[in-house]
């Protein structure tokens, strides 16, 4: 089984995207994750392009890194001096990486336009520039800059590029697909003649503008290249760079390779969220191989399939990656969705069971109405037991009101929300104020039912959505609130549909509340 | 240059991702947006499988389609009834489509253990199945389901399925990757057996599970495929279908096919946005082709390179699909945009005019609060106006109270909504009911001012649309209202941004009032 070497550039390429920007520290923390989920090299930054980027080389020297390279970005010197007077190329030496990496110009066209010299001159500098290096840094590769696009415009040229870094006895050259606009169908073809000029390791990068940086990475390995370079989550400028989340797995799990060992791959989910979670970012829940929703199954008919047979509807084992198969519930889905739900919950239902039926029927009536229970499993779980009779009664509120104020001196208008809850005897009738209503509501809900439930002061709102439904109708149609809560141990949405969008929010903060009290077995 | 079919299952493969439930009015307005798109096929639901999707088979009738078919989903018939027994193939008559899908099992293991009949049985209602269907319908396609799966388990009965299907004359095969799992590298040889086994026109379904749908989409066309099924923004289950924003531009700007023609591709973004919006999404920015970062340059070496040479860092040119460049540094293209709008609305703008730059850094700050004017359009002209001094003052509010009560007896909450307006040096301080605290707000709103602008009751309420953000900050984040209004001639969008939702639906509900006066000359 042959090794693929992975390269990420999470902390260079990736930072180009327009919603990243990381500190010295989160690059830190980064790439010692990185080095714990079994990647070969982590390139750290360009340090002839910022200081940000030389405090992080000297940074990580601090750190004990178990199995990664580090690695530092550049280009070929510049035009009319040597490499020993380019500025860029001594401070790659003086960040002092494991490994140098520097791109060159291989498309005649931005030869003669971007750099402005002959395009003799151009594989001088890049022969010159990667010599220099190799005689003064363990480890040199070279970033064939729009290779693809280059290769179209001029094969003959393009492969001398590759032919004068060859020359200098470099590591690894990377074929980039600089812009993305390479389709996986024009790559056998062009590796071949690769293959044909250089006996040197072959890499690649792609970029993702046709949506298919993964696949031409997976085409390119298909045809003998042994480096992948991508970043986590496929974070990168304009669409992204190449999305080692995917490829990682695919790489091992389909093409038979080695890259981190199969221990490491079950922790690919865990890296994936650590690394948006510093980067700032909502996960995306249908990426592939580590989303949320990667094996989340909605249809009747594939949910009672997997039930038997996992594999009838999932590419993979969900283990593999640290990921697990979820069972979603919608007027889709048949009575299994229900059982299989039921399950998830600890909630022992017989398929024979009566009940069973009158739930199916009650998600489909509430759907009719404009409930939806993806993304409220706890509303469901709180209907399933209701049905069954094993919800306990933990409060009513028997009666409130929210006022919204804008006075002739005011700015915005001030909500203030009141509450009356009964639980057993006792009445707590109070008020709070909110930023709009809502909140107002949900303070003053939290106010009176803590005296009874004090637990109820650890549950946070974390997500609040509003849908109005059916588009169209105007503010007289229904609306749908669908809150995301949680505390110190777990998350859970909850749901609710009214024509009121008080009412609607009231309905899915109460049942927000009285999960929290059942889960905690209250 | 050949035509490939686009097929778009994005109203029942799509509303099988985890996030997104169409009401049936959606799904119509989607269809009417697809057809004008110019989408070939657009496939509706499942008349078998709930009753919405019977109810959208009914309504689209109603609507006269220019250019696309609508297709309705279903399978082959069960074992041990004939087709004319089979209620799901007799509701596919029933619901009256151009064109019926059906799909059928291909991998001999689903026939096993999920149908539990024999391989020849399941030949047979593949078959019988077909014919019947083509006996009633004018256009017969058949989705060979897991067809790469069942393949690579079992060649020969693999493609003695499609026999089975292309001896009943069906119009199109289509090969599934139903799980998503197939790699790119492996389809060539597949299609090249294919293609010797049957001559009836092929097509290919692909999910995202690996991230390759669009390139093994791409691959099959590039071996013969002649028809391409996907959804909108890769809508679907898990981690979603072949995402025909990418596949489209790819088809006709990298592989010289036609599919909607050069015109109708520029508005391939709207129409991506359009579909966004009533599955009430947020717009991937990262999205190949259409996303609003696809073309944003983050300056240094790039920005100065795409100035003089686009195609130096963009793999194609955005216009082609009705997107834009943006850098990121200097923001040149805002003040164009302005420029555009301007002219748009009729507004005579000097871009060395100081206004112009005045509302450029409105823009922007009110975008930094959360503002969004593609949508709201109304508002956006107000601003111009209001900057450059022509916009008149109609109205004020001095003073606003919403009340929503709920009452020990009550079912749901009453609203009440009290507003004061100064109009010249008359008062007027009325109040109304709502069915909701914004309802209540607009209708005391009107109330109050159609004793002076009696045209206002002219004014309707089409639409309402919320949005928390930055989503995952819950009730406390700032919530942005969307209303679309009209009257007999003219429907405009108008914007509200606050952290209280009454406070940003009053913002919206006013400007839609404002605008009216303004655009009827008051």
């Amino acid at each position: 089984m042959s090794r693929i070497q992975i390269y990420d550039t999470t902390l260079r390429d990736g930072t180009q995207a327009e919603d990243i920007s990381f500190q010295v520290q989160d690059k830190v923390q980064i790439a010692k994750r990185l080095d714990e989920l079994g990647i070969d090299y982590i390139e750290g930054g360009w340090p002839g392009s910022n200081p940000k980027d030389i405090t992080f080389f000297h940074e990580i020297k601090k750190e004990t890194l178990r199995h990664a390279k580090i690695a530092a970005f550049g280009s070929t010197r510049r035009a009319k001096v040597t490499p020993a007077e380019d500025n860029n190329i001594q401070m790659l030496i003086e960040a002092e990486p494991d490994t140098v990496t520097i791109f060159g110009k291989t498309w005649d066209f931005h030869v003669s336009e971007a750099l402005r010299i002959s395009l003799e001159e151009n594989l001088e500098l890049i022969n010159d520039s990667l010599v220099y290096l190799k005689e003064r840094v363990g480890e040199v590769i070279y970033d064939a800059e729009h290779f693809f696009d280059g290769y179209k415009a001029n094969p003959g040229y393009a492969i001398k590029t590759l032919q004068a870094a060859a020359a200098a006895n470099v590591d690894c050259i990377v074929l980039c697909d600089t812009n993305g606009g390479t389709m996986p169908y024009e790559i056998p073809a062009i590796m071949e003649e690769v293959n044909k000029a250089v006996s040197v390791p072959i890499g690649i990068h792609a970029h993702n503008d046709s949506e298919c940086a993964v696949a031409n990475s997976m085409m390119a390995v298909s045809c003998g290249a042994v480096h992948v370079q991508g970043t986590m989550n496929g974070f990168g400028e304009r669409c992204g760079n190449a999305n080692l989340c995917s490829i990682i797995p695919s790489l091992q799990l389909k093409l038979g390779k080695e890259c981190l060992g199969e221990d490491k791959l079950k922790t690919l989910r865990s890296a994936s969220r650590y690394v948006y979670e510093l980067a700032n970012l909502i996960p995306n829940k249908h990426q592939a191989y580590v989303g949320n929703s990667a094996f989340a199954h909605k249809g009747g008919v594939h949910v009672s399939a997997i039930q038997r047979h996992p594999e009838t509807y999932e590419h993979i084992r969900p283990e593999l990656v640290g990921n697990r198969t979820r069972v979603l519930v919608s007027d889709l889905s048949g009575r299994s969705n229900i059982l299989v739900k039921a399950e998830e919950c600890g909630i022992d239902l017989d398929s024979k069971d009566p009940v069973t039926l009158e739930i199916l029927e009650d998600i489909k009536q509430l759907e009719n109405q404009g409930f939806q229970f993806e993304g409220a499993e706890a509303s469901f779980e709180l209907l399933m037991l209701k049905a069954m009779g094993k919800l306990k009664h933990y409060f009513t509120v028997s009666a409130f009101r929210v006022i919204d104020t804008l006075r002739e001196s005011d700015k915005a208008p001030v909500s203030e929300g009141t509450v009356k809850v009964k639980v057993g005897g006792k009445v707590e009738h109070t008020a709070a104020d909110g930023n709009g209503p809502v909140s107002a509501l949900d303070k003053a809900l939290r106010k009176a039912l803590i005296s009874f439930y004090p637990q109820l002061g650890e549950v946070k709102l974390f997500d609040y959505k509003v849908r109005v439904l059916p588009a169209g109708q105007g503010t007289e149609s229904v609306t749908r609130v669908l809150v995301e809560s949680g505390d110190h141990e777990a998350r859970w949405g909850t749901v609710g549909v009214s024509s009121n969008i008080i009412d609607a929010s009231y309905q899915a903060l109460a049942d927000a509340l009285t999960y929290k009290l059942y889960k905690d077995n209250i």
